[in-house]
């Protein structure tokens, strides 16, 4: 299998991390790129850096002519925009794999709530799959729209899953405790995101109010079976790339960070993106800087019983393009390293 | 009354933080800048940005001399040093106020089990106040060895003790997830300070075994009148100046976060260097950069109940060298504020 | 003498840090603060680090009611817009110190070529005093109306007319190579300040374009008494504050880089603010972080006989408005350092 | 052909990318590394993000069996250590690429003076093809030793030669002012390369003493046919990868900016990893980060008649290892991009 692939939204950071990893895979060729906001405009009037590797036009999202043009679309829109095109594409028979957070919830209610829009294309929420490569492989495989997680659900879920699937915790009192770099709010201009205010500084931003939240705590709820509801805090660090979660969680019964890293082990057995550290060392978000992996790291504190979990990822990677990637490939059945062999980049 | 004073270990970051200070403050003469290490050198060899304001000349701690020319000590030495020197200057009158963690714990087995030292002279703990300032101040006021608290500690604990003393929270549950910049670890070169190992990076570190475990666990449990155990992790941040401290806590009974802030704002009225942000905004580092404030931010999460606390220090000052001015002024009587008016220096 | 003072354009990085000097100013009150963008709004919304310390509301720009309330006003206002304002504050007997570009120029016609904008009033030009005061004390001390000095303008003419004023090198092969942190570029969200973008980065910007090359230009020439053109690069390095310039010279005779030093030594001799570094040793901007001082270091190349002068800024401070602290201290005729005596914050 | 490599000294940075870049090379297995200074440990030890990647023990330097077990090694040593080795692996037949500076200079005085120790080796030095692979392609091809350039010199000389070689600017007016981040100077932990120092900093160093200038003049004097000199100085950025070189020149002739951009692209026609940007755009670091490119751009200026080049390199890729890889490939007769084809991470 070949695949003809486009990309909504490639002026973003998604977007264009995107191309960097299709350069790289084999079995797809890239035809094309789509920005309202940019289009006409070369990519690498945007982004030198594609010169000499990719540069190509910018062009207007018309469902006509894209859709003769691709097998696959990625969706690297910011929110609200891919909800009202995925529908007309898919009609056409064009597979679609969403980052944005557009078709991650299941319930239209929790969309509105959360994301203050109306889903008007609510039934398409049931066919998506969650694209949590390493978790909902079989989903994937079968589905022809998937929702790539987000960034935080993707570091947060990888170290909780095993945990909450397999009993080993109490689900009312998960806490996580995200940061990350500053790559994630996108290309977007804002006081947010100047330079001047997040250089040299650490801020807490959208506690209680994160679009994860309902994220992380539907794919846990279904995962346990019953509700679970978590805490969650975020918080913007002085760097570009990259998100660490630091997760606190009440063992039902005693266990050694030994019987908690094997847990581990063992259910990432034969999943090469996932690698959990040996005991007494943590995973820091540079050691997979460009890389699609996602780091755990596990201890179990003998004082006070409480088991902490620390997960890394880069978010543009494996929080977004990379997992994206993964997710074409087990759409097609590819091997699901197929173009992700990049090495983290150190230092 | 006037003040002379020497600092011992005049050539870390806490130590130049406390020349900076010294120098603004009106009622202290800085006599003699003291570091075995570089005695001989003049303290503009090691610290350019001091010439035209301070140059003088690093001299080696020899208790006679130095209790001489001095009525007030400030320790700004590494861990494990401070205990054997204190006792001779304390026997020659000299008052000591210590920034490192040697007369903080109470207990010589805590000592000797987190600091992983024999504490020769373990009489002086029960001497010792500890000087988190807005909490101790009448203690500190009489005493003649101050023990300035640990930086995460002092963010910490601002944030968790009128929570606690008021019993307002569960003190079995307590979650403390600290963020510091690199400047914390001193100035003395190691693979974990190297740029090129903390820039575009964030890692957790010590989990489970950092010295300011037991710190937190002593104050709090004073306050509480009987045991507290918390969790604590640390993380390094790519940044120089500034802790974050995340504190999770269950609530005893239904409060709404404006019912919180109250109590804080009661608990620091008259305490000029705690700073409570209004309802739905959070501080960042960087808005107590370079000056003496601890701000906090609350949020009791509707959907939850749990309270999250943030706050925020300049470890180098509030977490230690200005905080240590402000023992003094303590110490002597002064308003709290002489020579802290630094603003913050933003952006 | 007790001055009454307003900033126009206080919400803007320049407007913050005058706010921060006049707070230590012991001989000022700051009566009013000014921005058409965001009046009525407290300024602790904009910049909350100012809680308990000056909280105060954004007036919008009336001249009337403004003048009445104020001896003198600082301008921190974007280029283009203080040259509409100025006069007819000037006209009600206002001193002003603009802390913009638009009366530095001598020549409208200059203005209008390097500013993109025509000067409507032309004829203030003339009557500003150029406000670089370790070199225009004189002129700076009877004006109404000074021009602060651009912030690589500060740091390149304090390094350069030493040597151009006394006919030491060459002034048709001078060379200025110019580093600038991101905060230069005000508080503005743009592409070309947002984090993702500078961070980790360093770029080249407006070579033969930037509005400084006039300004450098016109100061060289007057000092040298007949015209002077410089080549003149700026690059954005990845940090908040601080300017290094390196500055390339041909000698005009043989001189040792003690030769040179003594010069520089001998020039700055009485202000307090310029240090000459010792020879073998080169400044470096955090050494000056957050102060008022510039700090110029040097070499006579033995191998090649070329001049090379570094000097550096913080260019918040002695490049914007710790100098215009400066210039109103000049202009009253106090101490030169009053309400400057701020000591870099390092680390 | 099939090669078997070793790396010696692959503890620190550029020996850690060399594995980077060799794992993703389809012609060469890495057979050993070695450390003499951590031998016995495992490199994920050192570099856990090489976990599941490559997970081999360093060995110690011993000549007999790491000879019999490779056809090439490449030395990423400190300077003053492969002059003592590489002469005993070619009496072997052992191919050997350095990354150091001890066979970058002709002249064994020339390294005394500049390297500050004896050349024991020195009749290699003439041996030694220098490895700037767009400029010596036909010596590297038949040469057994490779002296890879240095990072500073690779930006410099790739902007400069084409000047040079054509005669189109002076020789005796050159002026390079360099600009790098921290990971040049390698991992070995210093004050110069702690975190607080270099954070939030720009600072210029060693002027004047580099041991890049004997390097870059022995190559445009032999380019030039008559001998060079330059002035070049170094500053150190807060980043952790890039070097950017802005190069000042005295044009022979008048020309524009657009003919100076047909020299280059002439001139670089056929070199794949050196890209020269449009008129009036100027390159980032950011833009070759990760990757093997150069990019140039260039400027007349109108005003003054000067040129400016400005030159980037990813100083760990280009500068050292890329290079390394792609002088292997010249050796081996194999595409010059082989292994090569990283794209640049970005953001």
């Amino acid at each position: 299998m070949y695949l003809h692939v486009g990309i909504i939204g490639a002026n973003g950071y998604s977007g264009i991390e995107l191309i960097r990893h299709i350069q790289q895979h084999p079995n797809v060729t890239l035809n094309l790129i789509v920005s309202n906001s940019t289009s006409g405009k070369l990519i690498t009037e945007l982004y030198p850096h594609l010169q000499n590797i990719y540069e190509e036009q910018l062009q207007t999202l018309d469902v006509e002519s894209i859709a003769d043009q691709v097998d696959l679309l990625f969706f690297a829109t910011p929110s609200r925009v891919s909800k009202d095109w995925i529908p007309a594409f898919m009609e056409k028979g064009i597979k679609c794999i969403d980052l944005s957070g557009d078709f991650r919830l299941k319930s239209a209610a929790d969309y509105q709530k959360w994301y203050k829009a109306e889903h008007t294309n609510g039934a398409y929420l049931q066919e998506a799959a969650y694209g949590l490569c390493e978790v909902f492989a079989e989903d994937i495989a079968q589905s022809k729209l998937i929702a790539n997680p987000g960034c935080y659900p993707t570091a947060a879920l990888l170290a909780l899953i095993p945990m909450v699937e397999q009993k080993l915790v109490s689900t009312n009192s998960i806490i996580i405790d995200g940061k990350s770099g500053a790559s994630g709010a996108g290309r977007n201009p804002s006081l947010a995101t100047h330079f001047g205010e997040i250089n040299e500084n650490v801020k807490a931003y959208k506690l209680g109010q994160h679009q994860h939240i309902p994220e992380i705590e539907q794919v846990l709820s279904e995962v346990n079976g019953e509700p679970v509801q978590v805490t969650f805090s975020t918080h913007l660090i002085p760097m570009t790339r990259g998100i660490l979660c630091t997760i606190y969680l009440d063992l039902l019964e005693e266990k050694t960070t030994a019987d908690i890293l094997s847990v581990y082990e063992n259910y990432y057995e034969g999943a090469p993106f996932v690698r959990v550290r040996p005991e007494g060392t943590w995973p820091a978000t540079k050691e997979v800087y460009g890389s699609n992996f996602c780091d755990i790291g596990v201890l179990v504190d003998e004082r006070t019983g409480k088991l902490t979990v620390v997960s890394v990822i880069d978010n543009v990677v494996k929080g977004a393009s990379g997992q994206a990637i993964q997710n074409m490939n087990l759409l097609c059945g590819w091997d699901i390293q197929t173009g992700l062999n990049q090495i983290p980049v150190y230092p």
